[in-house]
């Protein structure tokens, strides 16, 4: 289908899919940890899955792990410039018959979508807290995409036990300085977790993401830490193989 | 100092620095483990400083740090026929002057070091629950060393705290499936998970140890997850090149 675009918005695609994402470097453009959170998430083929991916932004998780199942999406949004975005982008690739976007702060997300209704939550949830003395981006999209403005860290993974079925999945993208306190109020929030990947800017330096999956009301313990992925190559600005097939498909 | 070898005995050394340690593998034989945890280790130069070795086994950590530092090393071990072996290898290399072994269960401890009074403590706990069906080595040096059959994480962490002054550090190797729970009775034995890092035996396989470093009652937040260490090239048995450095010094 063919959509309008507003002013200052592009369209980029993932070309390791045929996916399409409307972006708008003014409101919200998606990043690598949208694209290998897509990646990392499990989702069941079957027509019956539920997903639902919070914090949606412009829809890019959902769609880049679309192809990963026949199963439905719901988009949840709260701000109704990124929620537009996405719909538009649901519209460009045809997917309207599988994804549904819901313009809502995630807390009144049940107005929607029931409780213990969901096989897999996906969620890139903002990164940083909000303290007074932290540098927020004067933007205010980009300042609620990236910061616990309107929602935070506790809230998304209350919601995201919520909206599970017993044994469902959740899937999130955080940083590593903060992973201690994801991993404490996911099992405060009966999300246990089951593995981690770390993702390296070079071989030889800190990881600056982690992805982490976990199963409500799952059984503790047997933790596993995937194997490392790394961006660059060396010293330049080449991805590594691991990252051109994620990126390009091959 | 020369010393003497019990049968089955053999002495090894760690190339990269002068350090040999004695050997048995049918008692207990330091792994790439213990090089890996004295590495990681941050250990202040001064002579003042003091460190304890907790379930030292033949003393393989201390004495690979003992170039880190001019302070005091306390290495203990529960079981006589390894404390014995410690004893030796610190005859062995002329370290006597800065290390005690201690032959005694860790919660005995505070009859021979004061509460409160350590800098640094390095442990390489036994890595296996006690449950009935684990399999646990016939042996009952090696069962010791690697299942809690003598003591457990919440004892060695609890003593850790109980020995470091505020602020001190402590040094863990671990297993990544039970990283959860390390990192849960640190922060309950007010250890404050500082730095991570992952061992990976090949860049493309799951972490099979972690390292991990805390500080009594630091301050919560910021945790740092280091660069990788990837511990053979490719799919052969040849070590990369971080891991010959630490082994061969280049």
């Amino acid at each position: 289908m063919k959509v309008e675009l507003n002013e200052s918005e592009r369209i980029d695609q993932l070309y390791s899919q045929k996916i399409k994402v409307i972006q708008n470097p003014n409101v919200f453009s998606f990043s690598l940890d949208a694209i290998l959170l897509a990646n990392f998430a499990a989702i069941p083929k079957s027509v019956n899955t539920r997903v639902v991916d919070l914090c949606a932004g412009n829809g890019a998780v959902g769609l880049f792990a679309a192809h990963k199942t026949n199963g439905q999406f719901s988009e949840v949004e709260i701000q109704p410039k990124l929620a537009d975005m996405a719909q538009r982008s649901v519209d460009l690739n045809d997917l309207s018959d599988r994804f549904t976007v819901y313009n809502t702060d995630i807390k009144d997300v049940y107005n929607y979508i029931n409780h213990d209704s969901t096989d897999v939550v996906i969620c890139n949830p903002p990164y940083f807290a909000n303290s007074e003395n932290s540098h927020k981006n004067s933007n205010q999209y980009l300042a609620i995409a990236r910061h616990e403005i309107k929602t935070n860290l506790n809230m998304v993974l209350s919601i995201t036990s919520g909206l599970l079925k017993t044994n469902g999945r959740c899937y999130f993208v955080y940083r590593p300085d903060r992973l201690l306190e994801l991993l404490d109020k996911m099992s405060l929030n009966r999300l246990v977790p089951k593995e981690i990947q770390f993702i390296y800017p070079r071989i030889d330096r800190d990881a600056n993401m982690i992805l982490v999956s976990g199963i409500k009301d799952g059984r503790p313990g047997g933790l596993k830490v995937k194997a490392p992925i790394t961006v660059y190559q060396g010293h330049g600005n080449q991805y590594t193989e691991q990252i051109s097939r994620v990126l390009y498909g091959k």
